[in-house]
């Protein structure tokens, strides 16, 4: 079962290193916990002809999903949905469903008093203007919905860039979706710490781990310097339930201690899920 | 002139979410100063063919420089070197300037009584294994050395994951190539907030802006929710000196000041460089 999922984040702020992609983070480790792999994170700015370029490509790969996030909003850059309809051949309308949760946002923030007007502005307008047959997610945060369209097996998303904007349209509307596209899978990982041994002598003895333990990946993550050896161990595996992977995991994590303490390292256990 | 970068990101752990990809960030922002417009930024996992797609494709975009970073060091999985290979068309060999860098230096930690052994053992001798014409590039700080080629008029360097050795590569043999081939431009940015106006209302108020600064980039972010306003106002302009940068970033902040006082919202200066 494909379960691939690409991640574009659109925004020049991360292109200048104004941003960091804290967005790009957060939905890898939330996808991954659904057994989802995430195959590829692109960036590009604030450019319809990117935009449609870098949708175009991760199409081509076919992957399950696709999450944007980013350049959802009212002002003229932001261009995530004139990009979309680029890559994808459609033309953009106003959407109707749409328009009416814009309407309602700014109907309810008229009545709160925190606004001067309510009616719906050009740029208040843009935010309910999608490619055509798309569907538009609640933003329980701000105004932008977010925008779900399935393209020939893929389902495409399009999220805020606002991190809680994001997360609080991922997990009431996007979750249910992978839940129910993303198959039986999950994610399990685990960590320790080698004091004491340097990454090139590690090496060896991780690959001896990992073809005793064909299922099971293990990656070094040195820290600071190799000359003061300190280094992150981190196991991980993708299987039906939490037995297997504890059995999984438990086993190489017992031959690579062993053969670390041979060499006269030492251990730290970290933390297991 | 083309002053573009791409960069590449290699690494599981970033499409796991288990690391947040500030050395993207760290290089977006630094390679920006020097007048460098990042276009894109990748990020793929430790698998030999998906690093040389990602720089195939970027190469066929044809940046001026492409920095990767990650997958240099001794392990199974570090394979930035042989998706670059499979990427160029060329073969791997030891390189005896790289093996000689690799050689002192764990002479050195063996010297220094760090380690028990300083014989080139093969993950060690792997670091020095490098895409045949390619130039090492001195590690001040750990033992993989970066490695630098040029292909068809792109720079292609490939730098550490470790963050301080990445800076330090930078740093050292980085910053003289992009400094000799990046022209003669900077990049400036200014910034400043607006309390109490909604980023729908602002949209047309920066239209205006821009429409009379073309030269000046401007672009709104929103902090925390639309309903409680406070959004950051990011100016940038890439120009020859920081006179033109100041007139420009001046002209435009003051305009758009105006504009948004008159709506009844509130102007707070930030920074500016």
């Amino acid at each position: 079962m494909n379960q691939q999922m690409e991640i574009i984040s659109i925004g020049n702020e991360l292109l200048i290193g104004k941003t960091l992609n804290t967005n790009a983070q957060w939905l890898a480790k939330r996808t991954t916990t659904f057994g989802i792999t995430v195959k590829r994170i692109t960036a590009v700015g604030d450019d319809v002809n990117e935009i449609a370029v870098a949708l175009h490509e991760a199409l081509k790969r076919k992957p399950k999903f696709i999450i944007t996030t980013g350049g959802l909003g009212p002002t003229f850059d932001d261009k995530t949905l004139e990009g979309m309809t680029k890559a994808l051949n459609r033309k953009l309308e106003v959407n109707e469903k749409a328009l009416k949760m814009v309407r309602e946002k700014y109907e309810t923030y008229f009545r709160e008093g925190k606004m001067e007007r309510a009616e719906l502005t050009s740029p208040r307008i843009k935010m309910a203007t999608l490619p055509e047959g798309a569907e538009p997610l609640p933003n329980p945060i701000g105004t932008a919905p977010g925008v779900m369209m399935e393209m020939e097996g893929t389902f495409l998303m399009a999220l805020p860039g606002v991190p809680a904007e994001m997360e609080g349209i991922f997990e009431e509307s996007v979750v249910p979706v992978l839940k129910k596209n993303a198959g039986k899978l999950a994610f399990f990982e685990a960590s320790m710490c080698a004091d004491g041994i340097m990454e090139s002598a590690l090496a060896p003895l991780i690959d001896k781990a990992m073809h005793e333990n064909p299922h099971v990946y293990i990656k070094s993550h040195p820290k600071g310097e190799e000359r003061k050896p300190h280094i992150e161990i981190h196991f991980s595996t993708t299987t039906k339930n939490s037995k297997i992977a504890r059995d999984r995991l438990g086993k190489a994590i017992i031959l690579l201690s062993e053969l670390v303490q041979k060499k006269g390292a030492k251990i730290k256990l970290k933390k297991k899920k």
